[in-house]
């Protein structure tokens, strides 16, 4: 068999980690990569990374789609552009009318029947014409609030309630997520950042508490979600951000899933820099109530950017073995670190690029 | 879509719970249990349990297979009458000719291949000629110490070394289970029983260490084992057991992975009476080192009755919409509660009884 062919849409700190995870493996090739960033377009792929190339082949950068992506050019694309359905979509259908696969990162792709139904349908039509598999993944949603909840449900008879919180340290992020999250700012202006949306905190509630709905078959109603001001009663700097004593250190956002009129999932993410400094342990947390009952924590959480970055790439060979059609974490087997040649874990029938 | 219709095969602690579980839950009937306990032989399922038999169906317990599984009279069978391949073996091949799926809750079944090679492909061969799925799970092997590590490397860019434990607390369980693992004996009795596998200790850390090195790709060279007693400073008493100071509380077994020369999968499981006698929580535990390190904790552990009765039910959906042939946990999604009619999860292609 051919080494696996990738191509990257989208060369970020998500794409470009998904590069350097992929140059790591073995029986898996980086063939095309599409950034519009001017500072990268035109560059080698490894002069960007700054790898060695050694004897491997060049990967020029480009802007344009359709230079980067032919038809049956790659096994699978990787699309790390998006947060939202709605903005990766025409890229998920140009790729797919060129018959290769895609893993998206877009938040909402992992479940996106839970904010855009009609895309989603629209999605799977045109995967199944093409016979190719679409697949949103990433560390949340996509594991820890989902999957890893939906894997331990599997231990139960019954489920009567579900809490979850991933508890994070946002100090090594850079300005971007700062103001995403309201870092610094004071209670009044975290406030009309919520209103405004300039504040968005995390994308994925609506998208986990579905797939667990779905997954084990409860009734959602509906999906409520609050913002509020994780307020700071320290001083905390890092490297981007800058916290006075009364001031915003982040965000708390709590997703809330109610089924038949009974709340039966709580979500909490509280997301903030230096945690610790007001004693505030950084983990994973599930905690189950049913038969039996179940107390998980993974301390710390697991990060988020390589989390991502890895279950995109390990997601790989389930994607290609997948039939086609658009796909959730639901549908395919539970992606796995890939430790020996990528084509060991993948089936011959599902080569695209022969 | 008719309901499911499930036989169960061995009518003890395992199968009587399954018995129990399936019928709090809709979409699903039990038809047939063959079981050759004498002091069930003939009775009514619902006498057996207990339970309200309200307006369902007798089913009547029979100690000849032929009599309780006809050609496609279930949709799936549920096989808890062993923990080693080789006695479940005919019990398979029996129930796949006449082309109904197979759930075991066989230890060895977990990863067949481990010690059974041959056996296994022979199952994968029968199940293929009758069109029919065969899957092997339980809470450990199954779960615990295997698809949950899996599912935790599914977030890691790189692997080096695993290590997991498994402390529980037997206190729960009857006179079988602590001769099995010495429980109450002296330093030498334990010792000898080891020799003689009298103390045979837990089934499944070949499994386990071979469905992880598999599923990740590593090499693995060879499976260690050791079996310690657990000596009690205190004493100790259940039901079942006594336990003087300086005698053996339980069995503290490890299991131990190389790949390529190196150890690189250590597992423990020590299992014995009253362990918090001696300040010793119970709980599951998993330590990945690799990128990123994980540290998960699940306190208390995850029950093993109802964990492995949940693990076989829950998998009924996923073991009937798989192709046919012998499958692994690594083959079928993730299984997950079942909280609705259990029809919901199946693709009507899949159904057997029509």
């Amino acid at each position: 068999m051919n080494n696996v062919k990738v191509g990257i849409w989208g060369f970020g700190a998500m794409g470009s980690g998904m590069a350097e995870m992929l140059l790591k493996k073995t029986g898996v090739d980086i063939v095309s990569i599409c950034d519009r960033n001017e500072h990268r377009v035109g560059k080698d792929m490894f002069d960007v990374l700054e790898i060695e190339k050694g004897d491997r082949a060049s990967v020029i950068i480009t802007a344009d789609p359709e230079e980067a992506f032919k038809e049956k050019s790659c096994d699978v694309v990787l699309l790390a552009t998006d947060s939202f359905t709605r903005h990766a979509f025409e890229k998920i259908k140009f790729i797919a009318e060129r018959k290769m696969n895609v893993i998206s990162t877009a938040e909402e792709m992992a479940y996106p029947k839970a904010q855009e139904p009609e895309l989603a349908k629209e999605i799977d039509k045109i995967a199944k014409e093409n016979n190719i598999t679409v697949l949103g993944t990433g560390i949340n949603p996509g594991f820890v609030l989902d999957l890893l909840i939906l894997a331990l449900t599997g231990t139960c008879e019954t489920v009567d309630h579900i809490k979850a919180a991933r508890v994070n340290d946002l100090s090594p992020f850079g300005k971007a997520v700062m103001i995403e999250q309201g870092v610094g700012v004071t209670k009044d202006e975290f406030e009309s950042g919520v209103k405004d949306n300039s504040i968005a905190g995390h994308v994925g509630f609506p998208e986990s508490i579905m797939m667990i709905t779905d997954g084990i078959g409860w009734n959602l109603d509906k999906v409520d979600e609050t913002r509020e001001p994780i307020m700071s009663t320290v001083h905390r700097e890092t490297k981007y951000a800058e916290v006075m004593p009364g001031n915003v250190a982040g965000c708390r956002q709590c997703g809330f899933g109610y089924v038949d009129g009974e709340l039966k999932i709580e979500m909490e993410h509280p997301q903030q820099i230096l945690p610790h400094l007001e004693g505030q342990e950084t983990g994973d947390y599930v905690w189950i109530k049913g038969n039996p009952n179940i107390n998980l924590e993974i301390k710390p959480e697991i990060p988020g950017g390589i989390g991502t970055i890895a279950m995109v790439v390990n997601s790989i060979p389930h994607v290609m073995n997948a039939h086609s059609g658009l796909k959730t974490m639901l549908d395919i087997p539970v992606p796995r670190a890939i430790m020996s040649d990528m084509r060991n874990f993948i089936e011959e029938s599902s080569k695209i690029v022969k």
